[in-house]
């Protein structure tokens, strides 16, 4: 693997991991990087770039074995390390978050949930019962958590993020809109930024209409 | 502006957008290519390509207007049009994302709610009353909203969907992890994958570990 990968291709290689794992579903072994890049909506020669800053499991002529492809890349991203996260904010967004995602297929074992509200701390979620933010501190010391997820209000985020900094979290899930600032800038912050896509949503129906427009007037 | 623009640049616009309304509120004016390049994460040559694509806003050592790129972005991706939406399934996702998107400013109106839980029909959201999903077509006959946001269970979103299509919606904003399929290929569908950035989180953190393990060696 070469020294330096680029952010850019770090953040396409989940969309192929999703998308081989859609492949490996429907029983499929091998694809062209043409139709790869197809599916990925980029070129072929993006996608051979793409895999060769990993070492190229393609074979010319042949394309890839998607079953490989999909295990190398599960382990390029760290997917088998299995890392422990906890969750901040147990109110409609981290509900939903439970409830949607399956971290253990995403690299991650979750092993405490915390809140401030008296009628959330206690209730059971997922199997973990939602622990009194107060004790945050303690629970870190004992267990050492690699990541936390913050779902709590977005004036909540820059407080405990570096709250959690100091308690020796090493990477942050973001979901508040606002900017977590760390004292360490190595370690990672992956922010959602939902409004983005609701953004690209907005060009994309806007190029229809005007496509459909030109239509009507031919 | 260019005929053809690349789904990379324009996947890169509400990033600029969002960065540069953070620049605006910190009364900040003017902007070099490398200045952006590096809050974006990419490089100087790529954010001039970038915005070339639209028409080219920078002048040779001088850098960018941020108040007047920030309005043509929004012009770009059709902030100013105000699309209307319907958001159906005000579960926990849908009640989370409606606390969370400020709809306004990413160019949607959201006119109506829907929901089959009879609980929860009735409830009044964000100031709008949630309406039965079986009144859903009248609805749509009636007032023709342009997009579709989709929070409900990933098994009903397939039908929804065809469904929505066939009622004239041209856009989906679609966060199940099932596939929607539509029989119009150019209808726009965003989907948001959280699993695909929780999956960066772990690349990284796991970079992270690699490089303190291997700082301890020495």
């Amino acid at each position: 693997m070469k020294e330096k990968v680029s952010l850019a291709v770090i953040n396409r290689l989940p969309r192929y991991y999703r998308y081989l794992g859609d492949l490996l579903d429907a029983g499929i072994t091998k694809i062209s990087s043409q139709e790869l890049s197809e599916k990925m909506g980029t070129t072929a020669s993006q996608v051979r770039q793409d895999l060769n800053c990993f070492g190229g499991f393609g074979q010319q002529g042949y394309g890839y074995n998607v079953e490989l492809l999909y295990k190398e890349i599960a382990s390029i991203l760290g997917l088998d390390r299995k890392y422990t996260a906890i969750l901040i904010g147990v109110g409609k967004l981290g509900n939903a978050i439970l409830n949607r995602i399956t971290f253990e297929k995403r690299g991650f074992k979750l092993i405490a949930l915390f809140d401030n509200n008296p009628e959330i701390i206690g209730q059971e979620v997922r199997g973990l019962k939602v622990l009194d933010v107060n004790t945050i501190d303690d629970f870190c010391r004992i267990h050492k958590p690699d990541v936390a997820f913050l779902t709590l209000p977005r004036e909540a985020v820059p407080g405990m993020a570096i709250r959690l900094e100091k308690l020796g979290i090493k990477g942050f899930w973001n979901f508040s809109s606002g900017y977590v600032k760390l004292e360490n800038k190595e370690i990672p912050v992956e922010n959602v930024h939902l409004g983005d896509s609701l953004m690209t949503l907005c060009y994309r129906v806007n190029e229809l209409e005007k496509k459909l427009q030109n239509q009507n007037k031919i």
